[in-house]
């Protein structure tokens, strides 16, 4: 993959607008536009719930960012987001069917961001929030959630956790363990990570150390942020203090989403039968040929290793299964239901190399859309 | 066409989103998302210049409505306004070949339509705004094209000015007439009232009488408006008082605009070889066939009669010679081009019943394009 490919890959963008039915005469012209497109708009103004049927919010996903958190880049700012938003919306088309347009903003004030979201709410059906920095990302997904009536969803914090929730029960079926008697060690404590810890603590895991750039996060600590000062009340049962070194001693699963690197001897420190999912992009905390010499099962965020730990395992489908029944947010159930019928697919064919999907596979999104439409009923949120 | 028809066709929509290049295999996936992606947002992120060349808003359009005058159904609101700019974005992409997004803002405030675009600026390239109503629209659209470095564009303003210029240089080419012995009528001072007015002048036109519902604008009336009150200094050299018998008692060209009607005995008191353009949708202010006994050419704003006064002759074309040339705005020698494209697409086959091309020629919106594209060149804004 040269460079040269890539940018000639990218001339003039990687999406556009299709119209489905053609304009092509003055008839069709007529119905879709003046003066036929007048009696869809009175039937609108008149109840409002028509414009889910009459227009494509109900497939539409905005794709938001404000550029601060980008892939591996960090702060980029909103035009340099855009090629990835627009990629975004490519897989959301490709794999769940769904329509949706880039927004990138040139703001990263919350409340700015809130404020112009909740002004264009009518333009979409669901909001897909990308790319946007920790802890302003944990507020904003909060705060949204609350100001619109309409499935929002910070795909770095949960598409990642829900993924990562079906890959361990998967691997721990494999290895014949209970999620209940598991330590898992988190490293980083940014959108990801904070968000792991919390579905892995709804899933029952028996417990969570996690672990930022200044050690394990426990309540004694100073100068910890609010959201990691709620982690803090909620993880470390066991009480460790220290850094990486303490925190893998004994652990039965480490996950790496730091972005740092994690020496053989501490993967060797871990319990036997242990599971190591480096999902740092594009390097792996430590390389899974070397995590293998001791753990049972290892995963990583790359395609080029087995186990690729990929969000677009999750987030079409749940935005599908969401937007399909018209549900008005997304709840704990219908994450956790995304998780297992991601796991689910992957059964047939377990094994220590064979414990997720394949990103490519065409079954995982219909069957997540299924399970995540059937939650939101059971929530009473469709 | 049946209500039935016209709702069935409405149906999810009339847009969706498409991939430019499929994501069909890990290799794709790998260029367009990460880790290829990467590469490219880096690149723009040193030259911002390079989003042009790298995403796909060199030829994505905003348009954008607050829903306060959409069509003849007035102030209906976001939602309901969104199946009209579904269909506006459907003609960009089947006259323009441009792709456009519809956005529709649940916010009718001037400072926060505009505060809002400000912020999603490098979402697109281009922005058309669209039932917005007057006289809030002039400074939204004039302080809109402050605040952004791209083509903005009122359409409802510009874009029936200047098709009805293209058409009245093509009526007076018919008749052997000369604009600048013309005194033109306007009955209706909203968005399009005020931007033909505008258009005439800057094209010479002898004289403008402009009418709203209180009759005649000139200085000494009461209660104008700022935007009123500046038409009322440049138009009716007159210096006529009264209302719309007294207005087109002895005029050359009447231009409705109001949703009005106009009797037939007022048509017969103009000049002698008069143009009567009726404009208003669905009902033209006079039926054409009754205009045609006493004006020597009719003109109106619908497909069932001749020359048909459409707006999709001029804004495909328009925002696709900006965006094809980087202009930063769409200046009045960028309008005035576009008019006269049009006009000269017509003048093959002119006729009293052919001063305009039909809104399906295909070889519009490529003439317009390019007389637009020199002409921002000329004016130093691509």
């Amino acid at each position: 993959m040269t460079d040269e490919e890539i940018f000639a890959e990218h001339l003039g963008g990687k999406l556009g607008v299709s119209v489905t039915r053609p304009l092509s005469d003055s008839r069709a012209l007529s119905i879709a536009y003046t003066p036929g497109v007048a009696k869809v708009s009175r039937a609108i103004a008149e109840d409002r719930a028509l414009a889910r049927k009459y227009t494509w919010t109900s497939r539409l996903v905005a794709v938001v960012s404000d550029g601060t958190a980008v892939l591996g880049l960090g702060d980029i700012g909103a035009a340099a987001a855009l090629p990835v938003m627009e990629g975004k919306a490519a897989l959301f088309k490709t794999f769940g069917g769904l329509d949706s347009i880039p927004l990138v903003l040139e703001t990263t004030d919350v409340d700015e961001i809130i404020e112009t979201l909740v002004r264009l709410r009518p333009s979409f059906g669901a909001v897909n929030l990308e790319d946007i920095s920790a802890p302003r990302c944990f507020e904003l997904e909060e705060r949204l959630i609350e100001a619109l009536d309409i499935p929002v969803f910070h795909d770095d914090q949960h598409g990642t956790a829900i993924v990562l929730l079906a890959a361990l029960r998967n691997a721990d079926k494999v290895l014949g363990k209970d999620i209940a008697d598991q330590r898992v060690v988190i490293a980083g404590a940014g959108a990801a990570g904070i968000a792991c810890a919390r579905i892995l603590l709804a899933a029952g895991v028996g417990d969570v150390t996690l672990l930022d750039s200044r050690g394990i996060i426990h309540p004694g600590r100073a100068g910890l942020n609010p959201v990691k000062e709620r982690m803090a009340e909620v993880t470390n049962r066991a009480g460790l203090r220290g850094g990486p070194v303490e925190a893998l001693r004994g652990a039965d699963v480490f996950v790496g989403l730091s972005a740092g690197t994690v020496p053989e001897e501490l993967v060797a420190s871990m319990a036997p039968g242990s599971i190591v999912f480096a999902l740092s992009n594009p390097d792996p905390e430590i390389h899974p040929e070397v995590a293998r010499r001791h753990a049972a099962i290892v995963a990583t965020g790359r395609s080029d290793f087995p186990n690729q730990i990929n969000n677009v395992l999750a987030f079409p489908g749940i935005f599908r299964g969401a937007l399909d029944v018209g549900a008005r947010r997304i709840t704990e159930r219908m994450k956790l239901a995304a998780a297992d019928a991601i796991a689910a697919v992957a059964e047939d064919d377990l094994g220590p190399d064979r414990i997720v999907p394949s990103p490519l596979d065409p079954r995982v999104a219909p069957e997540v859309a299924a399970a995540v439409a059937r939650a939101a009923r059971e929530d009473g949120v469709a």
